[in-house]
């Protein structure tokens, strides 16, 4: 399937794309500003401004996209373009445009009916390129480093917040763009909420400290999780909970091949949690795509039936959060294989137990 | 004026609020899922689901808004409850409703008006409290003890993006909740570029650095620009262009005061830019609003007519930019006075110049 097939299927004369993401993958652009059409035979054409001409002749005449340059912020030239091209009927993304932008472009495009396109293009974007796949391996592989350095700066007293300043700042001084979203560092009770952003929560004795982040890498993202103990002192429920999520995320993991549905990976981690008891206590889906952004099809949830297919990156990441106890997630990043998957992430997930003091 | 006004002025019978920053400034809720009705009494209902029942109880109940708990995604509840209250006619946000969400709302809110808000709000949002001055001082503060920090660290061979690296870390390590925007680190060639966001571009002898960065604290901004000199020896050029920016941002600062139109703060720059044969090299705006967002009303600019107000906070950021030699912006953050404006920056704006082997 490509865009191309997509057009005709839906029988409309173009696209015009407005998704920064959607835009990157068709064109390579790596700027904010600028909108792309694309007619029936595929031709790309991308309109951007003065300020984005040459950073988007750089970035995408490569790829065989023409560049067109427009006024700031004016949809005069894109529609008189369009129209020009003959389109009696073109598709734009629903879920994008808004309704101010959308009356503006009816009025504009006046003459040629508007199609509405939903999960179209987020659907062609689920199979990674080698290229693409290159990128979030390195993304992967910053983030891993990352990880192997910030365990050495736990120790109590330090807040949530710091720890997810340093580890940030890891990540840039090695190559990353940026975090790919709000780093997470949730230590203690905290560990217990599954989205817990940093805090200035001091690291305290005796807790699950669950660190859940990652990087940009050229537009690609990582995306991991791993849950330490802090202190001296463990107890059997800690070990019994790290455990249960840990044989979970690895019986994930021999769930994923190409061919397998994304609901049934997620089943065969979820049993497992449910048969030790904590079924109530795993409140979110398996796992998502990862690409250009942190969240993209396919889903790993008990209600999406996708067929995943080779070279789809996807994350597997079971948790267990109890309320005034705290939480473990584990999380890799993972490309699926013909028979089975890649592990992108190296970090050890075996338990990482930090006495007081820290580890140096 | 306030929400009440509007909605009475604008005969409707309340607003339908999605838009996070106008669902912050008028509730409280720093989280990212939810949405606010207002009725014509002016009384607020936060819709949100049970992820964030408890955050919005902390937050916005002390304002005197009520928590409606919804299921996950839903707008079934939200269109309920409005049908309720007896709505016939209801304001939506235009700029921010997608097409997809529009036809959705239409929907299940049949038998109900809707009217589109364009401005209204961002209006109600220039004028700032006590309270959100207090905030930007203390991003402003953050940002400017960052700057005394990193300056230090200016040598040559380190890249601009470390240079961002570790200007975000030590904000974030003073108590920043997050940069504000991407940190423009932008040296020699580069600073002719307005945004040229940090790149792996070393610093080099002899080349003007600007640094483009801010944080935020509790929900605000700031917004800051200093731009260096660095090397053994600098220019007679160098010179006149650096001291030509920091007379304009001077005219600048000089030319605000309640009562002032905002255009004529910019031409008070602009003026004294171009009486220096610079006029074409200052090629956007001199400035914008601060709060909420990093960019706000009102606009400093040519065309922007908004008279200024006691407590509005602005930027005041003249630039000069040459292709092949450089560029200098200099940026502060500004509360509007009755008789004139107070600076929050404290950072120095004489020309500082770093020689080879850093300022330690």
């Amino acid at each position: 399937m490509n865009i191309e097939n997509i057009i005709r299927e839906k029988q409309i004369d173009g696209i015009y794309v407005i998704n920064r993401y959607n835009i990157r993958f068709f064109t390579g652009f790596s700027g904010t500003t600028g909108s792309l059409y694309i007619d029936r035979e595929g031709r790309k054409y991308f309109f951007t401004d003065f300020r984005y001409v040459e950073q988007a002749k750089r970035e995408c005449e490569p790829k065989g996209v023409e560049i067109i340059k427009t006024e700031r912020n004016s949809l005069e030239t894109v529609a008189n373009f369009i129209k020009k091209t003959g389109a009696k009927k073109i598709g734009i993304e629903a879920k994008e445009v808004t309704l101010e932008f959308y009356k503006n472009i009816v009025e504009k495009l006046s003459g040629i009916e508007l199609k509405e396109i939903k999960d179209e293009i987020l659907i062609l974007r689920m199979r990674k390129s080698i290229e693409e796949i290159e990128m979030v391996k390195k993304a992967a592989e910053i983030a891993d480093t990352a990880y192997s350095e910030i365990i050495k700066e736990i120790k109590e007293g330090i807040t949530e917040k710091q720890i997810a300043a340093k580890l940030e700042y890891i990540m840039k001084m090695n190559g990353a763009d940026d975090k790919s979203f709000d780093t997470i560092v949730a230590s203690g009770y905290r560990s217990a909420m599954p989205h817990g952003v940093a805090s200035s929560k001091k690291i305290g004795n005796n807790e699950f400290v669950k660190i859940d982040f990652g990087c940009y890498f050229n537009g690609y993202v990582s995306d991991m999780t791993r849950t330490i103990f802090y202190g001296d002192s463990i107890s059997e429920k800690h070990i019994e909970v790290y455990n249960t999520v840990l044989e979970a995320q690895l019986l994930g993991l021999k769930a994923v091949a190409a061919g397998v549905k994304a609901n049934s990976v997620d089943s065969a981690a979820r049993e497992y949690i449910a048969s030790k008891g904590y079924g109530e206590n795993f409140g979110h889906g398996l796992g998502h795509g990862i690409g250009l952004e942190i969240h993209e099809m396919p889903y790993l949830s008990p209600s999406f039936e996708t067929i995943l297919e080779e070279n789809m990156l996807i994350t597997i990441e079971p948790g267990i959060y109890i309320e005034g106890f705290g939480g473990v997630r584990i999380e890799d990043d993972v490309i699926v294989k013909k028979n089975g998957c890649e592990v992108i992430n190296r970090s050890s997930k075996e338990l990482c137990i930090i006495r007081r003091g820290g580890l140096n």
